[in-house]
Parts: C-alpha cells; structure tokens; sequence
C-alpha cells in the first residue's frame, strides 16, 4: 500500500478547485454519468442492450449467449458467516447498478477514499451484461442455511477419467457475469470480490469466449475449438414447455424458495487439441456424428436435420454407436434435454505437456442434476469423443430465481 | 491418439456419396469458402474488414488496435533448423489466407487426412485479423542466421523489481495475433503452431483483451484495470514523421534487410489490482498524474491538455515528481515517444496469494530497444506506480519489415 497523501498534494487539489468535481454527490454522479451514457455510436449495436435485472428467472440462463465470461467462484470465511446476508444486498445493489450500465456506489466518492466502483468500464456500454448467482452445496453445510438446501444439491459423483483440480471446482458461491465485452464482464466480478472482501474470498475464475455473432442480427450456431457447431440441438429461450420441464425448479420442489430457480453445472473440459488436430476429418465426422462444415448430423443435409440414429449402411448404424450426438441425444436419453451454455477458453500452456490447455468451460442448467449426472456417466464411459476430452474442473450450485421488485440476494437467500 | 477409421465407416461414406463433397478441390473449395463470405449482417461492422497482410511494414503495429491478442513465442528445435525457412514459408502462406478470412491450405481436404484447417473459425469474418511476427535474440545464435543479427538485439537487461518468469519471457519467434474476434485470433496461432510442429515449439501464450471502442466508430481512449485511460499519448498511425523517427528501423540499420521493422517489446505487468482498489482516489490520480474519470492531467481539464510538468502550486508540482505519466513522457526523456500496444489481462487466481493475476500486457515498438530500456530503467526505480506493478514476462524481439509481393517470411529471413 502506498502511503497516505500527504499534506502539500491535498492542499494543491483543495486550492485549485479540481477537487470539488468530486466533492459534491451531484456533480460526481454527473460525471460519473458518462457510464450509463453509450456513445451514439455504440447505441446502434447490440452493446448498448440493457438486459433486465430483475424477473421471474435470472438472467444469464435462458438470456441469448453473450460472447465473453467471467464465471468466479467464492468461498464464505466462515469468522464472517453473520456478514454474507449484507454482501449479498451489496451484491444485488451493485449487480443491478451494473447491469444497467452504471457505476456501483452512490457517485459521491470522498477523494480521500478508495472510489467505489474500480473505473475500468467508465464509458462502457451495458452490452448486454448478466449477473447470475447460484449456491454451492457447502454452503448450505451451516446451520443457519441448513434448513434451506434442496436435497438434490450434493457435489457431483466422480466420473470415470475426471483428472478436476480442486482449485478450479467447487465453492460456496458461483457467480457467472456474461457480457458482450470482457472489460464489462470482468468489472462486474471483480467489484463483487471487493464488496465482498473479508467475507468472501475468490477461489477460483474462469474466463471464456464465443464468437461474436450475437453482435450481428445474424445467430448462427458457434464453433467450439475442435472445429465443429456447438449447440444446434440446445433448448432454445422460446420454448417454454421444454423450460419448464427440463430447465426451471417446479412446485413439487422440497424448497419453495427455489422454485422457478435451476441448477448449474460447470464442467472445465479441456481438450487435447493436437491430437485432434492430427486426426482425419472422416473420424472426427464420425466421432462427432455430424459434418464438420455444415454441421449437419452424418444422416443429414442441413444442420437443423433432425439426426436418425435408426439409419443403417451395411448393416452398421451411419451415426456410430459411440458417436457424441447419439449419446447425449434425448432420443437414447429417456427425451431428456439441457439447456447449454459454453464458453471457449485457452489458458495458456500447460506446463507439463507443453500442450495449449484449452477447451470448453461447459455450462448447464437442469431442473434436476440427475439429468446432467446420467448423461454424463454415459458419455465419460462411452463417448468417442472421450479420448479427446479431460475434464479438469467441475461445481454444481443451485440458481435461485429471479428477484421480485426490491428483493435483495440476502432475503432471498436466508428467507 | 483415436484409432484408424474403420472399413466400414470409409465404406459408408464412399456409398452414401456424401464424402464426395470433400474429394474434389472445386467442391470442397466450395464449401469452406463459408469462412471468406461473412454474412451480410456482418458485413457492415469492422469484423468483416480485411487488413491487408502485405506492405511496406508489417500489418499489427500501427493499425488500430483490435479488441483481442493471442501472443505466442515459440522455440525452434535445434535438430529441425534446417527445416525452418520452409515453415516459415508455410506460415507466409497461412497467415496471408487467415488475415483475408479465408481457411489453411487449399481446400481439398482428403477426408483420410487431418483437415488442413481446424475449422474454429469457418463462417467467422476476417475480423481484421493481423498477425505479426518478430524474432528473438537466442534466433540468430545459429550460425546460419548470425551474419543476419542486429547488434541492438540482444536480451533486455534485468530491472528492479522485475520478478519474470523464464515460461513467459523469451522465446526464438514471437508471433502477434490481433483480432476483434479472439476465436480468430486463436484459431490464427493455433495453425502456425500446428503447420510448425515438429520444427517450433509453442513456448508459452498470452491472451489480452482491449475494449471494444474499435467496433464502433467512437474510437476512445481505452481504459487499463486500474480504471485509468491509458495510451493518451501514444504516437497515432498518421504520425509518419513520429513514427520514422522513433518507430521504423530505418537506412543507418547495420542490417539493410531490417529496413522498415522494429524492435518489440513485450512485457507481462501484473498490477497488484486489490491493493490498488483499496487506494484512494486521490492518490491514485497522484501516482498516475491523471484525473480518472476524465483522463486529463492533472493540470488540465480534457484528456488531451498537454501535461504541464513546470507548473506548481505551493512550491510543490501539480503532477508529482514521482507520477507516472511525467516518468514516462518524452518531456523528461528526450523528447523520445514510444508506440504502445498494451491489452489488458485476467489470468485466473494467483495461487500463492490468493490474489487475480491481472494486468497489462504491455507490447511497444521502438526504432532502438535502447529507447525502451532507458525509460523503463527509470520507472522500475522512481514510478509512483511501481509499488502496484510486479513484471512477471518479457521479451524482445526485432520485426522485420512487410513483406513485398510473393516474398516470404522464410526468404525474408534467411535473405
């Protein structure tokens, strides 16, 4: 920490009057403004977008996949359990202030003080940020939120081939920011660790990108990094019924609270590029089961075909038994469907291998995590497509729904 | 690595006729022709812009900063070096097809064979994909390639502070991706290195992020994770006198070939961001000797007011002794300017404290790494700002200039 102003620079700012810009709560505030004020030229694009805050879900679930992530976890130091209701209102004040393209904090900062919002988004617009919290099953380990934890959220099994690092598994608290520029993202989640400093602490981060289509009219399923579409056969926001089936806690949950909630699974699946890489594009057709430039199912034409897995050619099925879209199908999955949400990431190189550690931060959203637990039993023991994939990091949380008007996070959560 | 495709796989693709979409180079040239028309939704945003990949200096030094890195050194395998100029050849060609949005190789993938591109980037537009390539001192330690050294390229000399580490620093070849779609710019590195393997290794990676100004044609000033503008002063693409003087390797060059290059700079700043975020705002506009709202220094009133560094106030200097933008500025270092390229970074947790590993990446071109050292000697030792930055990777590499019409890297190199 560097030390104290001293005396002779607070005098010079107090007698030239550049201080008093920010002295005053209105003045500041005006200044500070420019945050919610996008450029004319940015307000004619998708950046300018405000997503609501509030709603019967949360945002950043159902909300069309912005193009960056920063997904942090956090654990509560246990000393400070009695201050995680007041984080969590702080939290919902600054995430609703930031959503909407404005600093966090009333704008009156005291110059003497640390500023209250870190400053780099300052000019930014909205684009299109979400917020969305979910809670870990160890958070419910204490005894004044014991009596609020969903019986189905407990941690993960272990899947075969699971190699997770416990620095990037698991927490108390998941927070996913999502946003159409990594700057706005990435000041979301930083400025909740610093309200929340002393009471929670980071434990892991993970970011992630898409490509950019959702910045054009243009939403074209996006490539993941081996190559291929990722998502063509993902719920899509408008179909209610299978929402509501697949994706949101229902009335019969054992937690009213929760209800119209969901929970979140978050797998970070590296793949092992070069060996793809060096593999033919018939096998990696084959593994997939889909075409790798149109995306098509290996039965198919366009990629919005619907695959048939019945289809045979001497006498062997055309999407191989061990292909990755038969296994996750809802056809060989009792009609089962998830809601996805991945993110690309690359995070440099993995020292040991001299490999690029990249891949999919996968991320999920079931009424149930049975749903994902079943699949994926399957697909760890099964799926061609294992050979290429190393899951490295993995959490289960359950999302709340949506706050009603003036609601906080810390009444929602602790009733 | 996945086993051969069996028989019956190539069987039922050879009958269903669908693998003759990819046997003849006309059809399959079709088809990945995708990646070369982006939609017309796209088209009308910077995405779709080509920046031309040839010319009298290379592209990516003083075009507009895009909105991603991918930064990547790599090391040349010793017993492969007779092998290098024809990679380098290869990348020539690669990187002439990704910067113009079209996909590796020619397109008649035999689909027995790995795909000559790994497909991530297929539909994407160009994206104003750059890639710059520079080379390291350790290169010219060969003796085939010493007669072609620079004698101003040599490692940087080790600064107070500086705490780097040896897998982020260095490296024989450094290559620049700079994209406003980070799956471009990753999908660019991620051939090279695949074209490469065998010859180069992948040293290490560094990912960056900008704002997203350069999408819009509000072209602002972008703000680092301090919160501050930064780059006010930079020296712009239309500073030709600037530039020649202080920028391009010019006649008096003791290598006539590196005539029109520069010297790169690389440096991995780590800023110490929670300390930082619990400094005051004053202080904080003390250490850089900017307001930080509004960019200006602190003895003006609009971001691009000239610093006054004469002016006082009580016998002590508005814009401390020790402010960063006075330690930096070509007033107090000889009216020398730098051109800076600087990407912010998040790097996930810091493991041994617990703390992000965020920052700058800071990458500068200068005619003379002298004029880089001279300046950083200085800040290292009196920066105000030091006391939050740590330098954790570094590295210098010399560029040399575009390439003419059908010349290619590897020619260009080995002369």
């Amino acid at each position: 920490m560097r030390a104290m102003v001293d005396v002779s620079r607070r005098a010079f700012l107090g007698t030239l009057g550049i201080a008093g810009a920010f002295a005053g709560g209105g003045a500041a505030g005006a200044a500070l403004g420019l945050w919610g004020s996008p450029s004319p030229a940015a307000a004619g694009g998708s950046s300018a977008q405000r997503i609501p805050f509030r709603g019967p879900h949360q945002a950043g679930i159902t909300t069309p996949a912005q193009d960056r992530l920063v997904f942090s976890a956090f654990d509560v130091n246990a000393a400070a359990f009695d201050q995680l209701r007041a984080v969590l209102d702080r939290w919902t004040e600054a995430a609703e202030a930031m959503t909407a393209g404005r600093p966090v904090g009333p704008g009156d900062d005291d110059p003497a003080a640390p500023p209250s919002d870190t400053g780099e988004a300052l000019g930014l617009p909205p684009s299109r940020l979400t917020i969305t919290i979910g809670y870990g099953p160890s958070l419910f380990a204490h005894p004044a939120l014991r009596p609020r934890r969903p019986a189905a959220l407990k941690p993960l099994p272990p899947f075969p081939g699971d190699r997770l690092d416990p620095l990037r598994s698991g927490g108390d608290i998941a927070v996913q920011a999502c946003a159409d520029d990594p700057q706005v993202a990435f000041h979301a989640v930083r400025n909740l660790a610093r309200i929340g400093r002393g009471v929670v602490t980071t434990r892991w981060v993970q970011l992630g990108f898409g490509r950019t289509s959702s910045t054009t009219a243009d939403q074209q399923t996006p490539r993941n990094l081996m190559g291929f579409k990722d998502g063509t056969r993902n719920i899509r926001a408008d179909e209610t019924e299978a929402l509501d089936r697949y994706v949101w806690i229902g009335t019969e949950s054992d937690q009213p609270w929760l209800v119209g909630g969901t929970f979140l699974v978050v797998r970070r699946i590296r793949m092992l590029i070069e060996a793809w890489d060096r593999d033919s594009l018939q096998d990696q057709e084959q593994v997939i089961g889909r075409f790798k430039v149109s995306g098509a199912p290996l039965t198919g034409r366009d990629e919005f075909d619907p695959p048939d897995f019945s289809a045979t050619c001497g006498g062997e099925p055309v999407i191989p038994r061990d292909a990755h879209i038969r296994l996750a199908s809802a056809e060989e999955n009792d009609g089962v469907r998830m809601l996805r949400r991945g993110y690309s990431f690359t995070d440099g190189m993995d020292g040991t291998t001299g490999e690029l550690d990249a891949g999919l931060f996968f991320i999920s959203f079931h009424k149930d995590p049975e749903i994902f637990v079943s699949i994926q039993r399957k697909l760890a023991t099964s799926d061609a497509l294992r050979e290429y994939l190393v899951h490295t990091g993995s959490g289960l949380y359950v999302c709340p729904p949506g706050l009603k008007g003036g609601q906080t996070w810390g009444a929602q959560l602790f009733g």
